[in-house]
C-alpha cells in the first residue's frame, strides 16, 4: 500500500534541547563534521487505496491539525513515499 | 550551510503505540483515507563546510551508534537536502 510521508520540525526560533545534546555529543563520539543538529518527527502514513489528491489534501491538513503543533512546529514536508526514492540526493 | 538529513522510523515488528494512537484518532477528526499510521525520528545535521565522502560517511555511522537504537530502530534515510527537494514525488 502506498505511503504518505510527513516531516515535521521545530520552527528555527524554538529551542531543540534534544538536538542541541545530539550536537554537543557528536563531537565527543568522534564526529566532527557537523555544526548543529535538530531533531523532529517523521510520520509514515500508509493510504488505505490509491493516492488521489483528496488524500494527499487529507494528509496535509491531518499534518496541520494532529501531526504538528503550528506554535512550535512546522510541517515541513508532505509527499508519497516510492519504494526506491529518498529525499534529496541519495546517500 | 548544507544540511543532511537522517531518518528512523522504529522497525515493522515494533509496536509504535504513538502511531497508533495516531491512527485511532484520524478517523474521529474526519480523515478516512488511511490505514496505518508510523512514527518516527528526522533529524538535521548542520554540516559545518561541504558534503564530502567523508562526512557522509560520519553521518551514517552516527546515524547507527547515536541517533538511533538498532534493537528498535531501522535509519530509512541518510541523505542530502537540498533546498528545493523533497523525499519521493514533491506534494
Amino acid at each position: 500500500m502506498p505511503t504518505i510521508v510527513v516531516d515535521v520540525m521545530p520552527k528555527p526560533e524554538i529551542l531543540d534541547p534534544q538536538g542541541k545534546a545530539i550536537a554537543n555529543a557528536l563531537p565527543r563520539l568522534g564526529f566532527t563534521g557537523f555544526a548543529a543538529v535538530r531533531q523532529g518527527r517523521r510520520f509514515e502514513l500508509t493510504v488505505d487505496g490509491e493516492v488521489t489528491d483528496e488524500v494527499l489534501a487529507q494528509a496535509r491538513q491531518a499534518a496541520e491539525d494532529l501531526l504538528s503543533n503550528p506554535v512550535i512546529e512546522d510541517v515541513v514536508n508532505v509527499a508519497v513515499l516510492d519504494g526506491t526514492a529518498a529525499e534529496g540526493q541519495n546517500a
